[in-house]
C-alpha cells in the first residue's frame, strides 16, 4: 500500500499562532494513538508570523481518511477552527527516502 | 538541543524530475548512515510536474551543517545540480508532534 503524505498550511488569525499551535500539540495523545499515523509534526514558518506548517505521514490514504472520522479528531478540528484564517497546503506524493 | 527541519523545493529542468528523484533516492545509503538525520523524504508535487519537495528532520542544526561537509553528500549535490532549474524552500521551526 502506498504511504500518504500531507503538507498542511494553516494561517492563524493575527497573533493567534501560538495558541493554535498549543491546541494542536495538546492533541498529541490523540494522534499518537491513531492507527497508521507515522508522524505528525507541527512547525512554525520562520518568515510568516501567523503560519503553521503541519507535515503528516500515514501508512495509507485510507488511514488518514479514517482518522478524520475519529470523534476526538473532529472535536479537535472544531476547537481549532475559530483561530484559523486560512487553510491550504501542498499536495505531495512521498516516493522514498530515509524514514519513509 | 533543538531539532532542525527543512522543506526544500527543487524544480527540475522540464521533464527531468524522475531522473533527479532517482538520483536523490540512490543516495539513500549515504543519508541513512548520516549522523543525526532522523528522516529525509523525497516527494513529488502532485500539481507541479517538475517539482520535488524534500522534507528533512535532523537532531540539530549542527548535524545538518556537518552533513553538507561530507564528501559523499557534496558529490551527490554536484551530480544533481545539472538537473535543477531552481532551488528554494520554506524555512520552518519544528515545535512538536508525533515523530519529532
Amino acid at each position: 500500500m502506498n504511504k500518504f503524505a500531507m503538507f498542511g498550511k494553516l494561517t492563524a488569525l493575527p497573533g493567534k499562532r501560538g495558541e493554535l499551535a498549543d491546541m494542536m500539540l495538546a492533541s498529541g495523545d490523540t494522534l499518537s494513538g491513531m492507527d497508521g499515523c507515522i508522524y505528525y509534526i507541527v512547525h512554525e514558518a520562520e518568515e510568516e508570523p501567523d503560519v503553521l506548517w503541519i507535515t503528516e505521514l500515514w501508512e495509507s490514504r485510507e488511514a488518514h481518511a479514517a482518522s478524520l472520522q475519529n470523534e476526538q479528531v473532529r472535536e479537535l478540528i472544531g476547537r481549532c477552527m475559530p483561530l484559523i484564517a486560512e487553510a491550504g497546503g501542498i499536495k505531495v506524493k512521498p516516493i522514498g527516502g530515509k524514514g519513509l
